[in-house]
């Protein structure tokens, strides 16, 4: 018997107990000898319930206990998190976490210490929930040279944009119905600020360069300026408005960003609504490939820390060193250096201030919604740092929205 | 090194050289040794290529070289395929397929061989091409009872119907554009007939339920008879048309089918146009998740041999279990056991007519084009058996279309 032991009996690790009881015959015959949940760390007694003598509340009867093969993490946040997984890797266990601050913050560490122990720490539900990325990226697709790596990685803001976008609502109204449905909680400044995304991309570039990227470095921008008119445009466009967190690889150097994008239709990740996550790689060999499904919610992220519990198994004696990064760092390219077509609005329709801003945006396409007392201009493809040189000399601007137009 | 010898220097064949050349270093890195064509079995002898040296024209020479610890079965066909890919497996070597007849048609006996000589036979090429599914149902989601895959897993019929859906092209039409630019055969019946679809969703439900799915027993239709009158009719009820290979497991039983269907807007499968492929996974834990990619393509499908490969490198002394299926067989439900909705077209507007429909199908819903002496009924959910039943009594049916509406 592979027995576990559970750090935090949350919404995600009460669903691995879920997942490990109702397909238990099924993960008896993909191991070999069966998956048991021995231990459970957690403040909480729950008395009464089915697993409440498995309930404890120090660490050291987890890390000290030799007959726990792996520990599972999802606790959140970094501290103790990071203190009681380090030190499970340090005593020989592997280690599955669905804990993206604390891969994203100590991933590095993490993974070295695994690969010193020779043990293995995954993390499969950290990002995109159900969405099978990180294998995808380590295994799948282990014979690429990744070009790209975008996302809509947060269930919460897209429910919000998707609102705005097919029902006119604007962003306090559709955030107030996502925090009434559960998508959104009552503070939600990390998901429409565009935090969980940035944690979430810089995991996934980390991946792809094998070297850490700083999560800190990634230029991040949320959606909580984005307003019915911004929709509006978009609409006249064809076009949709989603939050990426996007990330390019080119020459050793990662450009990466987390900002709401205006979309064309034929985007792969244009169809990606609702609370659903999609992901879309391009290799340098197989093209184009998008992934789509559950970014969150108890059961598909817990069915990917169950995956992670059955690689283990497969992998017991040994660090699957191509899952995960080194100790190198990878600078992300400054914002100012980086280069796309933007969206900007500007106040009043004055002709000469019009002719002006076309002169400065040579190629710019011109966009005019009925009734309303300004203009928008699509630019061609331009470096960021002379686009607000050159907003900053014409003045008058209302926003800017960078887009994803081929 | 890690030699590998390539038997078949088709398009499939030569793209997995490029792929380890181009991607040569990376490959170094990930596998620690590097990977290397040693030889290439082909009829013809590459004069003045840069692989002329490698190329052989006796199995033996690769099946009895110890160096080779790969082959890469990329020929096609299921003879002599099937004995050489046999004889290397039974010679102790690893081996990876894009040949999706060889896996459906062999697959079972194989992966016994594979089995017993503690080898591995991997063969994530053989569907999807760029698409990683095959790594997906048996890694990503180890923990999961499927419920359903379903894909559109042909580029060519999708294209050909994508071309009939935004153009209103006919068949006949798409087809030939379809073959002007390669992207059907010259005879395209394995295609336009649904076989290919078959095959590979036989490979998928196999995968799904670790037992034989023949491929003969999935009652297969192909997009032949879909005429322009059907597209317009969906594009009336906000439909498309696709062609599906679909597979649902309940209770130990599996349903599967290949047909065009009738598909509405919220399906993750809808917006898979062109030569793409999709496949969607319902899983008892996940829910519902989607891959998107080149079905096919020189490069893509390379690269999954390659991904194969590197996955050889970090399993060579083991069998990975999980990736394949058992003796046992899994028998198909028989397609009269079958429930659907169904789109049927019948002549003449005949008022006594359309009453007598609507009492045979109860709760159906009318569908009139202007201009058309005819109507349609989308009939409610109704055993397969019973519909054909119904209709055989009502006579005067154009057609049918099965459908997959909420």
């Amino acid at each position: 018997m592979f027995n576990i032991a559970i750090l935090g009996f949350g919404t995600v690790g009460s669903g691995v107990y879920e997942v490990i009881k109702e397909n238990n015959t099924l993960l008896k015959k993909k191991t070999g000898e069966g998956i048991a949940v021995k231990k459970i760390l957690d403040i909480r007694e729950f008395p009464g319930s089915e697993w409440e003598s498995l309930v404890v509340h120090d660490i050291k009867e987890i890390i000290e206990d030799n007959d726990i093969d792996v520990v599972v993490e999802t606790m959140g946040g970094t501290s103790p998190a990071f203190e009681f997984v380090r030190d499970a890797l340090l005593s020989g266990k592997h280690v599955t976490t669905s804990n993206k601050a604390l891969v994203a913050a100590h991933g590095t560490e993490l993974l070295k210490i695994a690969r010193e122990k020779n043990v293995n720490f995954f993390f499969e539900a950290s990002v995109g929930g159900g969405i099978p990325i990180i294998r995808t990226i380590t295994e799948s697709y282990a014979g690429e040279h990744f070009k790209e790596i975008t996302g809509i990685l947060n269930g919460t803001t897209n429910y919000i944009l998707t609102k705005m976008d097919t029902e006119g609502e604007d962003f306090e109204k559709a955030l107030s119905t996502a925090q009434e449905l559960g998508y959104a909680e009552r503070n939600p400044e990390a998901d429409v600020e565009g935090y969980d995304t940035c944690i979430k991309i810089a995991i996934l570039a980390s991946l792809a360069t094998g070297k850490e990227v700083n999560f800190e470095e990634i230029h991040t921008e949320g959606i909580t300026k984005i307003d019915t008119t911004d929709f509006e445009y978009a609409k006249h466009m064809k076009l949709s408005i989603k939050l990426f967190g996007d990330s390019k690889f080119e020459d050793g150097k990662v450009f990466a960003f987390v900002a709401p994008v205006m979309v064309e239709r034929d985007h792969p990740l244009y169809m990606v609504n609702d609370v659903f996550n999609g992901i879309m790689v391009e290799g340098n060999m197989l093209g184009k490939s998008m992934l789509y499904g559950s970014g969150a919610g108890k059961l598909p992220t817990a069915s990917a820390v169950v995956a992670d519990i059955v690689a283990i198994t497969k992998n017991k004696d040994k660090n699957v060193a191509t899952f995960g990064w080194g100790d190198e760092k990878q600078n992300v390219v400054d914002m100012n250096e980086t280069s796309h077509k933007y969206f900007v609005r500007f106040k009043g329709r004055d002709a000469k201030f019009i002719d002006k801003c076309k002169e400065t945006f040579k190629n710019a396409k011109e966009v005019y919604l009925d009734g309303k007392d300004e203009f928008a201009l699509v630019t061609d493809l331009m470096k960021e740092r002379d686009f607000l040189a050159a907003l900053n000399n014409l003045g008058d601007v209302i926003k800017y929205i960078r887009t994803k137009i081929a």
